[in-house]
C-alpha cells in the first residue's frame, strides 16, 4: 500500500501566530448535536477571527480539569480523569499499563495539592518531601497490587480516591479506589508500599524523626482495602518445564521523568512474556508485582511465565471457564528484576 | 537491592465497597496549602464516612473535564488537556509520542462532538462516519507534520484547536494549534492528511458523493498553517555509509484499539534509531512522517537514520550550535514502512 503524495493548495508558511480562517460553509447539524451545557456559545452567529486570543472560560486550571477535592478531614484526595483513546487497548478498555500510570499520577498530585511536596519535579525525584531532599532520599516502590473489577473504557469519567497509611516502621502504604463516575461502581482497587532509598548509595533507609513529623499529619488509619497477596517464593528459570518466555530490550520510551524504567513499564514486560492464548481468551483482573532490582535502557530482558494452581507451581491445562493464575519473573543476565503474579478471568463472547 | 517484605497490619479483605476510614490525626497544614477555589469543602469539620457515595460536584462529565467548545461557526473544535507525568520524558517535557497521541485524541473527540461519528469506537474503526461504515471504509494517515516551538510540561494546561479542510480530491487535511493556556503562547502546530482505505481489500478509495455531502458542512477553507515539508525521496539501506540503526521488535503494547500498531508508536521507533548523541544534546523540534505500509505485532524492524544537510544526504559532523536534520527509514525485511525527517535544536545548558 504505497500512499501517493497529494499536493497542497495555497502553501503559506504559518508562523507562531494563528492564521486567519475563512468559512467554507455553515455546519448543518453541529449545533444540534452538542449535548453538554458546558459548551458555551457553541455556534457563533457570524465569522470570528481566531487571531484575537480570547478565553471564553474564565477558569481553566489544572485543578478544574481534574476536579480535585479533599475528603475525610483532608486526608483523602479525590480527583477525576478521562480515559483517553490511546490509553485503551484492542479490547477498547484502559490497559493495565495506563491504569498504573494513572494511579502514580494521582499519587504525585495528591502530594502536591496537600503541600507535602512542592512540585514533584526535577532532580529531587517524584514526590520527594523537603526533609527527604535534605537527606538525598527518594521513594521506591516495593510492592504493588491492583485488583480490577472492570476496566474503564475510552472517554469514561473515573473518580479516583487515594490516601496514605503507615505500614510498618519504615514504609507507607498508598490506597486507591477508582469508581465509574456515572454509576458509582467500583472499578479498581489498589495498594502499594513505598520504602525510602538513598539516591546516591542506592541503599534502603529508615524513616528519620523529621520525616515522620512531616508526613504524620497526612496518614489515615484505615483498614487495608485489599488482602495482601503473597507471591510464590520461587524464581523462574529459562528452559524450566512449561515455562514460556519472551526476550525484549528496554527502550528509551520505557524511561520516565526520573531517567529510570517507568514502574508501569514492567507490566508491559510481564504481558510480553504471557502466553498469547491467555492474552487472547482472558482478561487481566489482578496483578501483584514486587520490584526487586532497578534496570535501565538497552537492557536485554527475559520475561518468563508459568501457570500456577493454588499457589503451587503446577502444569495446569488452560481451561476456558476458570480463572488462570500465572507466576512471572523478569530476568536480566539471570538476575531477577521483578517477580509478579497475575490472575486472568475468561473473556465473555 | 533486595527489598525486604514488610508484614501488613490488620489484613482484612476489602470487597467492592469502600472500607470505613478512621482518622489518625488532623492535618496541620493541608487546609492552608490548598490554592484552588475549585476545591470545595476541602477540610470537613469532622469525620465523614466514605461509605455513602455522594458526589459534591453536580456535573463532572467528559465535556467538563475537557472544556469543549466550538468556535468559528462551529467549524473549529477547541478542547483542553492536562499533561500527565507519565506523558513526560526525562527532560520533564511531554514527549512527541504523547503529543501525537493527544492530537489523535482531539481528532476523534471533534468528530464525536460535532455529531459526524457516533462514538468512534468498535469494529467500525476510528472516526468512521455513517457513509464510511456502509462502504467498509476507514481513514488512513498519509502524512503527518508536527512543529514544536515548545513542549508543554507535566500539569500544564494546554488549549488545543483543531479543524479540517479539503485537501485535493480524495483526501482531507486536519490542522491543530496547541497553546499554553496560561500565556496563550503557541506551543505546537501540526497538519495531517488522511485518505480513505477499504478495510477489507486494504486498497485506497475515492470520496463518494454521499461522503462528500456528509463531511462538507464541517470543512473550513483555511490557509495551511504549515508549509508542506517534503521528505527526501530516498530509502535508506542498512550498512549505508554514516547510517546508524537500531533493531527492535514490535510489542503488544504498541497496538491501538484498532489492533494496529499505533501511528504514534512509529515516532518511538524513529527515536530508537536516532543516534544517542543527538537525543542527549538536542531537542526534537519538528517531525514529518510519511506512512507507507502497515505493520503488526512481533515484527522485527530496523530503524535507520542519516544526517541531512539542505535536504541533500551528507556526512555532516554534529555541530552543537546548529540545528540537525535527520532522514529516517523504518524497514521490515527490507520493505520500507515509514519514511521520516526530523529537525533537532540544541538543548540549552
Amino acid at each position: 500500500m504505497e500512499l501517493v503524495s497529494i499536493s497542497m493548495r495555497e502553501p503559506t508558511f504559518g508562523h507562531a501566530t494563528t492564521p486567519s480562517l475563512h468559512l467554507k460553509g455553515r455546519p448543518k447539524s453541529a449545533s444540534l448535536t452538542l449535548k453538554s451545557s458546558h459548551i458555551s456559545q457553541p455556534i457563533a452567529s457570524g465569522f470570528k477571527s481566531m487571531d484575537d486570543y480570547v478565553s471564553r472560560k474564565p477558569e481553566i486550571t489544572r485543578e478544574n480539569l481534574m476536579v480535585e477535592e479533599f475528603l475525610n478531614d483532608g486526608l483523602v484526595y479525590q480527583c477525576h480523569f478521562l480515559v483517553r483513546s490511546y490509553e485503551s487497548g484492542p479490547d477498547n478498555k484502559m490497559t493495565m499499563f495506563f491504569v498504573i500510570n494513572q494511579l502514580q499520577e494521582s499519587k504525585l498530585n495528591h502530594f502536591i495539592s496537600c503541600g507535602l511536596v512542592k512540585t514533584g519535579l526535577g532532580k529531587t525525584g517524584f514526590g520527594t518531601t523537603h526533609e527527604m531532599t535534605k537527606r538525598d532520599l527518594i521513594w521506591v516502590v516495593h510492592k504493588l497490587q491492583v485488583v480490577v473489577d472492570q476496566f474503564p473504557s475510552w472517554n469514561d469519567v473515573v473518580e479516583l480516591r487515594t490516601w496514605i497509611c503507615r505500614h510498618g516502621k519504615n514504609s507507607y502504604r498508598r490506597n486507591w479506589i477508582a469508581r465509574d463516575k456515572k454509576s458509582g461502581k467500583v472499578l479498581i482497587r489498589a495498594i502499594c508500599s513505598y520504602v525510602l532509598m538513598n539516591k546516591r548509595t542506592r541503599k534502603l533507609s529508615k524513616f528519620c524523626e523529621e520525616l515522620e513529623e512531616e508526613m504524620n499529619p497526612f496518614f489515615l488509619d484505615s483498614h487495608p482495602i485489599l488482602e495482601e497477596d503473597n507471591i510464590v517464593s520461587q524464581k523462574l528459570h529459562l528452559h524450566q518445564h512449561d515455562c514460556t518466555y519472551a526476550s525484549l530490550v528496554t527502550r528509551l520510551s520505557d524511561l520516565d521523568m526520573n531517567q529510570h524504567i517507568n514502574n508501569a513499564s514492567y507490566i508491559n514486560f510481564v504481558l510480553e512474556g504471557t502466553p498469547r492464548s491467555v492474552l487472547e481468551n482472558y482478561q487481566l483482573s489482578r496483578i501483584t508485582i514486587k520490584y526487586l532490582k532497578e534496570c535501565s535502557v538497552d537492557q536485554q530482558l527475559q520475561s518468563l511465565s508459568l501457570p500456577l494452581e493454588n499457589d503451587v507451581v503446577n502444569v495446569t491445562p488452560l481451561i476456558k471457564d476458570k480463572d488462570i493464575k500465572l507466576h512471572h519473573s523478569i530476568l536480566s543476565d539471570g538476575i531477577e528484576l521483578v517477580r509478579a503474579k497475575t490472575v486472568w478471568t475468561p473473556k465473555f463472547g
